[in-house]
């Protein structure tokens, strides 16, 4: 039979990273191309000693294993509006927060609950990959918003709000995916204080936030926003683990409803038991500890690969040199093509992904993301120093 | 601020089932509203017993706690597969199968896959609320085929066919929520023999099939599909445990595809906590001896219902008498409203659902849903007789 499959749908046949991690998931590949937190960071004992504690009494799991409410298991909501004031996000209640499968999923809500076939949203130019393609399944019009140094350029962004009128803007302000590149506070109050005038929708997605091993903090657009504008969306996957699939979102009560309302259509509730897991291991205060035991291993991973690009990587090859975060971005002022490159890098056992991959259109043929937390400094040295030689 | 919803979730603001289960969240009410597996049946002890297993040995455990791939932690798709050929599903591949956050993750990533906003999809009348709502979320058109004690009406759903030239059609064959039904075998052959003629998509879920507590078994309609026109969706939250939030689709690699493709975007893959779980219980051949220990459970209090129903229920209601699955389906012939009726039944401190929602347009208003899963036959009894009260 032939299927027809929706506008959406039918163009979408899987992306270059996809076919990108088959190359890489060879061991003797050294991969770059991922996003994964560093192995070494994962709670595995605290993890297990509560697991452990769970079942050992089998009666006490009765309830775990039954159905949930959408919103989130009974208490949690209230522990992850406890864990994020250190980060300035205060007043609020269970009813602007919502448990999701992983944050990409409060993502995928967001979209659910705003856009129609062909709304415009504004991305930062490079922008997260995964959240271009939620963007084609809802056939929205992906518009780009070009970047400086410190992230969305305010006179582009003015202009694609009049010229656009997109419903949601979306933005990783600390420790950009793919660029590393953290907005300062005066910019971000710039940005809020358009997209409110103009009545666009802020996304800021923060699952990066918490990994900063150097410079100072600057507090989340959340935690600024006094009127509506904003919803934070974010993950426990880079802070305690992805496979748990759990994140959050914090927003407007009225947007939370209809994210909620989305995700009883779509998978009714996350996964019981990993909710129980980040839950308590919230409550017995792992979760700062261990994020502060991790980050001289994102640091010292980052500075491996900061030292190797100085030394093996070309001088046309301008980067920027991120304070937290999972990614270094990178892009040949010689205009070097890195996707005709990456079959030299993997014949040189090295990954990385190819930059164009970052944006919705008018990409970037000489750019590359370098993923540096789930190598050791001696694998980071050896890739680094293939990967040099590739671009020789 | 004021916030422009998406055309699909601006008009919808939960459900009456929502409001429904505040109510019936209170101990004292008895009630039939729900549609949890019955809690005596969930395995608590051998699930304890294999991630205690896990945990015994974290460095075990790290693999776990990482990102996995869409389609499903190594090996386990195999091990569905096996599961499912004594149900006469054999001849399939890797390739024609995808793990989901439980069953309803299947039927929205067909809908993802399949839909553009308008498109029409035959459901059968009553049919799932769930799903219901999960067309809403997409905008299709729903559009309802008659049915009568056997499942779908054949020279309807032709009709329709014409009429409406359907993408979908979905179908609960076997202990049809919310009617309890089973559609024979020579129908379901009558039915895939119209679908595929007219090129539409069979969507056969299939949570409830496997707790069938008497007669004989009838075959899926994906074991009959030679031109590969049904997806058979699935879940564990019946046979195993809900809170895992874990299901499977098999179907035409084609739309396994796409729908791989859409899981993407939305969750990334399944928890893998709660799949690793699932694969070790089925590898260690707990799936069908659980499922054998569970049935005199359901069977038991499908008997205390039906009995109940006989000393209790005025003659005027007819009432289907299902072999299997969680609900009973009635109708009042006299006419009696059951959403007029709620009140008098939460005062007598019992509850259940309208048979209302059950239906997308032209509901019956003098239906109702019991479900018998998930209380004693001693609460059972109870609760009928304050039902009947109620209705008297």
């Amino acid at each position: 039979m032939d299927y027809t499959f929706s506008k959406a749908l039918a163009g979408m046949n899987g992306t270059a990273t996809r076919e990108i991690f088959k190359l890489t998931s060879k061991p003797e590949v050294i991969s770059f191309a991922g996003g994964l937190p560093a192995g070494d960071a994962l709670p595995v004992q605290q993890l297990s000693e509560i697991a452990s504690e769970f079942f050992y009494d089998p009666s006490a799991v009765r309830g775990m294993l039954q159905y949930s409410v959408t919103e989130g298991i009974p208490g949690f909501r209230e522990v992850v509006l406890e864990q994020v004031k250190d980060l300035g996000i205060i007043g609020q209640t269970v009813e602007n927060v919502l448990i999701t499968s992983g944050g990409g999923q409060g993502l995928d809500l967001l979209c659910k609950a705003f856009l129609d076939p062909g709304d415009a949203v504004l991305v930062e130019r490079p922008t997260f990959l995964g959240f271009l393609q939620t963007l084609n399944s809802y056939n929205a019009r992906t518009v780009g918003v070009e970047a400086d140094e410190c992230g969305i350029d305010l006179a582009d962004l003015e202009g694609k709000l009049l010229e656009y009128h997109p419903k949601l803007i979306y933005l990783i302000p600390t420790f950009s995916n793919p660029t590393g590149k953290t907005c300062p506070l005066e910019r971000r109050k710039a940005i809020i204080e358009l997209a409110s005038r103009h009545g666009a929708i802020i996304m800021e997605d923060d699952p990066y936030g918490r990994l900063r091993f150097s410079g100072e903090a600057v507090a989340p657009m959340k935690a600024m926003d006094e009127r509506g504008v904003v919803v934070y969306v974010s993950s426990f996957s880079k802070t305690i683990s992805p496979g748990l699939r759990c994140g959050f979102s914090i927003g407007p009560s009225e947007i939370i409803r209809k994210m909620t309302i989305g995700k009883q259509g779509v998978d009714l509730h996350t996964a019981t038991l990993s909710q129980h897991l980040i839950k308590r291991y919230i409550e017995k205060e792992f979760f700062l500890s261990n994020i502060k035991r991790s980050l001289p291993i994102y640091k010292e991973r980052k500075d491996a690969m900061m030292n190797a690009i100085k030394r093996y990587m070309p001088d046309s090859f301008k980067h920027t040199d991120p304070e937290g975060g999972l990614f270094i971005w990178g892009e040949f002022m010689d205009g070097t093509d890195t996707s005709a490159k990456f079959p030299f890098a993997i014949e040189k056992k090295v990954a990385y992904i190819q930059g164009e991959v970052f944006y919705a259109e008018n990409a970037k043929k000489n750019a590359l993301r370098l993923n540096y937390s789930n190598e050791s400094p001696e694998r980071i040295e050896a890739g680094m120093k293939a990967l040099g030689q590739a671009f020789s």
